[in-house]
């Protein structure tokens, strides 16, 4: 990305998988949106009938984009609640039983599903091989007749590592055949979702959470797909068929589903770049005498990594550190997901075995829309040569 | 309001309880704001520095409005989700104990107050006086040694009745004097906020939501003020500080501290003129053979009620069809809660005692900032001629 291309910051970015810089074009038209539509979509009268036109357009547009019908679609405030409202569903229909994740979730699962032992639901992790993917036999294997939801997300947020939804689904279907109640099997696809390309439907999937801002679309909006209904916990105004209270932010949805559909679109030329971007940075990265791609032996255009997320070690010379000589300098990756940042928390890459001294060291670079190859090479300039400077 | 200044409605707008039309430059500079500073508040980097630094602003201005320290300032992703976080917090701290509502409560507190009865929390809801009040008395009635929350509206929603949150806050503190612990008190003050005036300190209050779309501010906005901290049942990436979990939506918080320093800053003025549409309306429905005010007792500029929000029944004409033939002449009322209307539901009225003929006849006229004595005028005349024609 040439510098100043985004405004406000004059760097280069490369942490697109904390957040991507929205569309500019559709951020001021749903601004518009908000202000010429601004009826409230649950009220009976023409203000709100025609707010509430917009907003079923947007859900189907969203739809179209996700390959499910609309109906299947629920807007939420993002990713996080709509992760809360599956995890949660469970507190409300009874408490006991047990739910299965991987290690390598994201907080708002992760964090989310240990509160459930509270109510005497029992937390089972499945730990990912040392790639940094879940092997869809373990997750069948933790579960059992009172697993009542498996939680594995489709992609990871610190390493890329696409993990096998639809064997992970179909090994749970097999494991759970003969069970009085199948467990649902939920995707937390905010890293996946107009990036590598993401269809629940297709994947069989009973419910997957994705965001609007990772992929372009404005902070505050996400949606829950959901196979079938939920009794869920939150409850209010009755709003999206009772799924998730509040009234409806049109703009949010909106600019949401346009986001979605032209990252929809895009794909196919997006993850070419960010093929091209990936094998560029691995071969650099490996170039740097001592650095380590995370992990170890990941190579370009493997069909088991986004190509838009990169993890990099470079060990004696701690992750915080070369992240906030490189800021100084402009360039901005992260050391793990944005809001663990200050947890100092390495829980992924513990679970897939990593020594500390290594993920301590560890950065994240992240690519997105508008990232080129010069932003590549401007990261592995500064980084190589901070390395030099300052490891131990 | 002179017809088609809010653009993609040509009429009356009179549903501002429903929610207020945003402040078109607001939501425009918020967009640009979004764009310019795109950061993920989280991120140690300059470019999430820059938007934490605009964040923590906007809880600053937010704040004052507030009339609190900023840290006590909680953004959400509206009203709906501060109040389940409140209610919900009894979920994960313990089972048992009783809750204290209001019959009138908006249903985001009434429909999750009664998913607490599923964890052994008994609810008591303490019904108002004829005239919509909430008495402190029967609050403190209410309140035993098990009590563990009390949530009293500040300002209902159907009838603009003001509830007494002070005395009810005193009277919940002397009632629980000697008490092992004090049941936490918490208003859902969205109607308030912005605009009869609500501050949550001063009112001795332990917890109060409000919401950014009620005052001008984006949907998809709202914030918790808490006066001490709260163990949460919702988790993840541990953003406000643990309270509300999820990226933060800079765009959005701005815009409402923006919105709210504005409604708060024009709070003498709107209310002037709320107050002089409110007597213009008062009179006008006396004097149509057969209407009533809700509730009967009404008087221009009590400090009883909001002025903003006025009840009216048309006894022998539904209050639905009512509102259909006014919204075909482009006047927008409601018949009570946005959400609510598609429930037929009367519950706030049938705690007022009111019959079912008077209730189900009702419409709620609700003014805002831009409103004007045309507005009411061309009201009043159509209401009148549809009654005359349409009643049975």
């Amino acid at each position: 990305m040439a510098q100043g291309i985004i405004r406000g910051v004059d760097g280069i970015y490369l942490d697109w998988a904390a957040t991507a810089p929205p569309y500019p074009d559709l951020s001021r038209a749903a601004a518009e949106l908000a202000v010429d539509l601004f009826g409230n979509p649950s009220s009976a009268h023409a203000a709100g009938r025609a707010a509430k036109t917009a907003f079923e357009e947007a859900r189907k547009r969203l739809a179209k984009a996700l390959g499910c019908a609309p109906g299947h679609v629920k807007f939420t405030s993002g990713g996080s609640e709509a992760n809360a409202i599956v995890l949660l569903s469970l507190v409300y229909a009874a408490s006991g039983g047990s739910v299965v994740i991987s290690a390598i979730e994201h907080s708002a699962v992760y964090e989310q599903a240990m509160v459930l032992e509270r109510f005497g639901i029992r937390v089972r992790v499945v730990k990912p091989g040392p790639a940094g993917i879940v092997r869809p036999g373990d997750v069948a294997d933790a579960v059992d007749a009172d697993t009542r939801l498996v939680s594995i997300m489709a992609v990871n947020n610190e390493t890329g590592a696409i993990q096998p939804i639809g064997d992970i689904v179909s090994a749970v279907r097999d494991a759970s055949k003969g069970f009085r109640k199948a467990p649902l099997v939920h995707s937390d696809a905010v890293q996946a979702f107009g990036k590598i390309g993401f269809k629940p439907a297709e994947l069989c999937l009973d419910a997957a959470s994705m965001s609007a801002h990772k992929l372009g679309g404005p902070r505050g909006s996400g949606c829950l797909y959901l196979a079938r209904g939920l009794d869920v916990l939150v409850r209010g105004g009755g709003q999206e068929d009772g799924i998730r209270p509040g009234t409806h932010n049109l703009a949010g949805a909106w600019a949401f589903s346009q986001a979605a559909e032209r990252a929809c679109a895009d794909l196919p030329a997006s993850l070419e770049n960010a093929r091209s971007l990936e094998a560029r940075l691995l071969d650099g990265l490996r170039s740097i005498p001592g650095a380590r791609v995370l992990p170890d032996g990941r190579v370009p255009a493997s069909t088991d990594y986004s190509p838009y997320i990169v993890g990099a070690a470079f060990p004696g010379l701690g992750g915080e550190t070369l992240a906030r000589v490189l800021d100084d300098q402009g360039i901005y990756v992260s050391t793990g997901a944005a809001c663990s940042h200050a947890k100092k928390e390495r829980r992924v890459m513990d679970a897939m075995g990593v020594d500390r001294d290594l993920s301590f060291s560890a950065v994240r670079i992240s690519t997105g829309r508008d990232s080129t190859a010069a932003d590549i090479d401007r990261f592995l300039e500064a980084a190589e040569s901070a390395y030099r400077r300052y490891k131990t």
